[in-house]
């Protein structure tokens, strides 16, 4: 379509992900601003805080007193959203009877935990040294091999582990020390549950995973990719819903963290902090994000393991300043997503920033 | 299951309208917040603002003055997020290439108009008395039949009007005066889309509409109704995401506004205002959410006339106080929406407040 302009034109584009669109806006940055302002991180916290209950040595809602850890520290969740052992729900699917047709539910048993990324309580994961991450990596690991030998050898309910971090006020963190969760999971949660579908259905299709042809395709066209190392690559994906949404992708099959050699996860490691040390430049603010890995299952079979590819998904909400975000409300949940800027024009913003630390120093 | 706790044990409902899952932790709502907080809605402000762009005599980015209007008023959106006239995109669909295979993308055609519900700046849908809530209905319902006509007079690329409206700051509302908006786009929506597949897909097999068959279960069971008329019922869906999620029906069949009489007009106003009300006083605060109206397509054809419902998603984002919300953010985003009281729990919390001016009668 030579006419067609995708920087000014509006279009929506696929997501083979998750098999949705998102509605495409280029020319509407421009629109003025009067709604809620977006609080700018504060550079001022102390590196310990006693009223904290995730800094070392400090006591929890449960009464539990945290130990003076030294890297990370993983504990369960005294909100966990599931818990072991409940009573079994029996449901009977009877397609005469209105109820059993129309009100569906599943037990869900889990387990969920917090993991301290360190116990400094102001820091992020971009002011941390490479080593310090590649800790966190290795915990998640750890993690994820621990659930696997639970539900092997104590039949723990485990299916699926849920790696994710919330940072800042704007994603619904509730306090601001470095920490992310895993949530553990008898089911198979929605979003990955799509994925894993769209992966089968292409391979079925083409003969090859959907990642791999896309890290293919990204790697060609170069136009959206934001960061590159040996073992990954980061790219805003065609798809984006989120201004500056990122989608990292190993660049092998790796099927989930249990396959990582020791390069890997340092790479991991180190792109991630590039990646977050270009998001805090972008606006200079400690850039608030959703992130989270997906995976293969737990004890995954054959099938399972062959369609996983790993990958994490950054979602941030900033898309003009460190105070003005992106409201995904009224159209966005009635009718589908929308965005402002192309794919593209976020990953050249992206690309062209330093992965230094020229906001951190300016604070410290 | 005579031991399984709905109120206490971790579970997932299935929403069938749009084919997906959300955990419900009943047990979590004790959880301690350290995070953002909204700012509670300010009751001092002046029923007209000479800064505003949406009071009547006020002039818009645009350069152009609002008439002086008495009721609604209906204007196109300054920064709208569709456009017409937009040059042809021509795709090949090349399943060889790997382009073509993974990056999909199709125009988007249309017009976005801005509704404002009144010319007072400091009023709200629950602050309106019942006739000016017939005459929004009615500025949708003329709005809705003007796009029909012109896609079929003019040959306008309509195809869905989605009629909205952000209510508050913590929902992305740029500009307080009482206002919703409407795209009108050469697409149906993902959102709408779905639920159209699942209604089509559910009449074939139970030869009953899923809607028809919702409103009478709803009905009888009782328990999750928060409001009644002779027209229409308010329930909190059995799998609502959001803290206080509620879906307004039509207990006939309606397909959309076109097919409304007066009465019916009136009950949706008179219904609007009851369940606003009772929002404002959950936690005597001006209520946000994000709400909208789903219906037939424009010019619908005759499937897509029978699969449609008409019905209203109310989404807000309060959960505990007027400065506590619900973040739909890491798990839900990665993994799949979770909520911390069960359905039941809302509509019950919902149905006993009275539908009084209780709160608007405090903050005046
Ligand atoms: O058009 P408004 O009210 O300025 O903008 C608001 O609603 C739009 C439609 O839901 C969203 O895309 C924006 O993110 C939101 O801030
Ligand atoms: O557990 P937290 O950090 O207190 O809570 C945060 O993350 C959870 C998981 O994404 C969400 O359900 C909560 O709404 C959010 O505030």
């Amino acid at each position: 379509s030579p006419d067609f302009d995708f920087t000014d034109n509006s279009h929506r584009r696929y997501n083979p992900l998750t098999d949705s669109w998102v509605l495409v806006s280029p020319h509407r940055a421009k629109r003025p601003w009067l709604g809620q302002q977006e609080t700018p991180s504060n550079p001022g916290i102390p590196d310990f805080d006693s009223a904290c209950y995730l800094c070392p040595g400090n006591s929890r809602t449960s009464g539990e007193i945290n130990p003076t850890y030294s890297t990370t520290y993983i504990f369960p969740n005294d909100f966990s959203a599931v818990k072991l052992n409940q009573p079994a729900l029996v449901t009977k699917d009877d397609t005469n009877c209105l109820k059993s047709r129309l009100l569906k539910a599943q037990s869900v048993e889990g387990n969920c935990f917090v993991i301290c990324f360190s116990p400094k309580h102001n820091l992020t994961i971009p002011q941390m040294p490479v080593p310090a991450i590649v800790d966190v990596v290795k915990a998640w690991t750890d993690l994820y091999l621990r659930m696997e030998r639970e539900a092997q050898t104590d039949n723990k309910p485990y299916k699926y582990l849920q790696i994710f971090e919330n940072k800042g006020t704007a994603m619904g963190c509730s306090n601001l020390h470095p920490h992310g969760q895993a949530w553990c999971l008898s089911v198979v949660p929605n979003e990955v549950d799509k994925e894993l579908k769209s992966f089968e259905k292409y391979s079925e299709e083409h003969s090859c995973h959907l990642l791999a042809d896309y890290v293919t395709l990204e790697l060609q066209e170069r136009e959206r990719v934001v960061l590159e190392n040996d073992s990954f690559v980061v790219v805003v994906p065609y798809w984006a819903v989120w201004p500056f949404e990122t989608l990292l992708l190993s660049k092998v099959k790796l099927s989930s963290l249990a396959e990582f050699n020791d390069t890997q996860r340092h790479d991991l490691a180190s792109i991630m902090k590039q990646l977050t040390l270009k998001y805090d430049n972008l606006f200079e603010t400690s850039f608030p994000y959703s992130m989270g890995l997906h995976q293969a299952p737990l004890n995954a079979t054959f099938e399972e393991k062959n369609n996983s590819w790993f990958h994490m998904h950054f979602y941030p909400p900033l898309l003009r300043s460190a105070s003005v975000r992106k409201f995904l409300v009224g159209f966005e949940l009635l009718g589908e997503p929308q965005r402002d800027l192309t794919a593209e024009q976020a990953a050249e913003r992206l690309r062209v920033l330093d992965s230094d630390a020229r906001y951190l120093e300016k604070i410290t």
